[in-house]
């Protein structure tokens, strides 16, 4: 099968269907209707073999991770998402792979609304490039940019499952169908109702995909503030506290990547409305600390010792 | 440097900038504002070493071609450009090459109004990958579909140029300073103003990218008509004439990929506020032929002999 037939075999006329879509897949570029009074967000986000996931992960965990990954940014935003475009590069069209990537990306797809209405697929090297669209009602957006002195300070989810979980499939591929921490890591579930639920409510946020510390770090450089972390109350989930020491397991918490979780500021007056919100769906939330305007992350043990870590990022060059 | 370093001196607070860009580069997603009344237009496209551009063409000729060809896919639905997203995926970063894209990249941006709002920056194989965002009136997309018997068939420019050029290119890499079709390769100019002024105007329009008669193929099959070409109205440049002898510049002209030209449909009606619109740019347009109700293409010469030539475009797969 030649491109044409591939997209046409995998790709074109996928669920779900959106009044939105004037044109989709199949002309020189994608015609789409932003709602009035709605702003638009757009992100993207490139997944690359040996980089951002090991070589041999499965097709399906694959196409799942890259539109999870910018549903993810999404969710940071408070934006509902809407369409995607998808460039796929790979060095072979192999129908089984196509066929699982496809089932990864439109499972979460049709989950969230997402119509594919576009793309590239190309030969070379395995490079999976999504852009995302959705909208926030204009001025709404969340920003990183508005972390004020005495806000509280929340993570959702189980920050450093999925890290745990990539260091198993780097020892052993076929960890796949693993647990808690590998599922995390191949399958990571945005936090895109969180983010809805989040507008008007938080003063900033960001996802936690490079760690915590260095993505918090991002919303305290952008806002002029500084962070305390209280580490007893960071959430380490069962799965993680399996496999790795209290000690250990906070350190991946705080710094390993790819958790998609959101992390975020919230006023301490809109405490009773958060968890009132979060009441409607299923996500958990923990708050970890607080906002202070002493530059930097402080990070503390349960008797107010400082603790250190090292903030440092995956780091491309 | 790292990743944030480089995006910082690269490729953050470069002009235009644009009152509709309400968050840019530096959050999790872009917050872009599109005017009441239009309708977004989105695509996307890369450009891989090796595939779409020989090795060692210059840092400069791939950033102008990452965003050409993306302009050249709005000027085919009649859109506006506005905004870019840029997945940029490198084996090492290298500041000069880095500074050579970003120029390339900007000189083109701005001279069309396109300010870059976003981006991922990864390590890998070399693949450049453009979303481009702009709009259109509603309701006012130029498409392949609506191609109607009787219409006049019209193409910009001179096509067969960059697959000449890339021919040259090939031969000798170090002829990136060569004449007119190496430059027609390197730096193709989008056709902008030409598609704006086929709204309302042209009944189908796409670009060529995959050669002229692959391109015309989905327009013919999207509006379930046919066309003939008449071969002594195809436009062949003096520069491509130099080069190739009548004959092979035919087949180049009706078969070469990457010269991001328009080729449109128009109803005889329309064919002098074709010419008055026209006159207010710098861009060549000629009549080629005309859309009948026989599926396929003829290509007849000026005794009305019909040639046959081959239909294939560069397949990936």
């Amino acid at each position: 099968m030649n491109e044409f037939e591939l997209v046409q075999r995998f790709f074109s006329g996928r669920p779900p269907h959106r009044d939105d879509v004037r044109l989709g897949i199949g002309d020189d570029a994608a015609v789409l209707r932003v709602p009035a009074g709605m702003e638009l967000a757009a992100t993207v986000d490139s997944l690359i073999e040996d980089v951002h996931f090991p070589a041999n992960l499965s097709a399906e965990a694959i196409g799942h991770r890259a539109l999870a990954v910018n549903l993810s940014d999404l969710a940071a935003m408070g934006a509902e998402p809407a369409w995607a475009l998808l460039a796929l590069t790979l060095s072979q069209a192999e129908e089984p792979w196509l066929a699982g990537f496809a089932r990864g990306f439109f499972n979460l797809a049709e989950r969230h609304r997402v119509a594919l209405v576009g793309g590239n697929l190309a030969r070379g090297a395995l490079n999976v490039t999504v852009t995302l669209h959705g909208w926030v009602p204009a001025g709404k957006a969340l920003t990183r940019r508005k972390a004020g002195v005495g806000d509280q300070l929340f993570i959702t989810g189980w920050p450093g499952e999925a890290v745990a979980g990539l260091y198993q499939l780097q020892a052993d591929t076929r960890l796949q169908d693993g647990g808690e921490c590998v599922k995390h890591f191949c399958f990571p579930e945005p936090r895109v109702e969180a983010g809805l639920a989040l507008r008007d409510l938080a003063s900033a946020c960001v996802d936690v995909s490079d760690g915590l510390l260095v993505d918090l770090g991002h919303v305290l450089d952008a806002s002029g503030v500084g962070a305390t972390i209280e580490l007893e109350h960071l959430p380490l989930s069962a799965a993680l506290l399996k496999r790795h020491a209290r000690s250990h397991a906070l350190e991946l918490a705080l710094t390993g990547g790819d958790d998609y979780e959101l992390c975020f500021t919230l006023p301490p007056a809109h405490a009773a409305m958060l968890h009132e919100r979060f009441k409607r769906f299923n996500c958990p939330v923990t708050r970890i600390g607080a906002i202070d305007s002493d530059p930097g992350i402080r990070c503390v043990d349960g008797e107010g010792q400082r603790q250190v870590y090292p903030v440092s990022g995956y780091r491309h060059f």
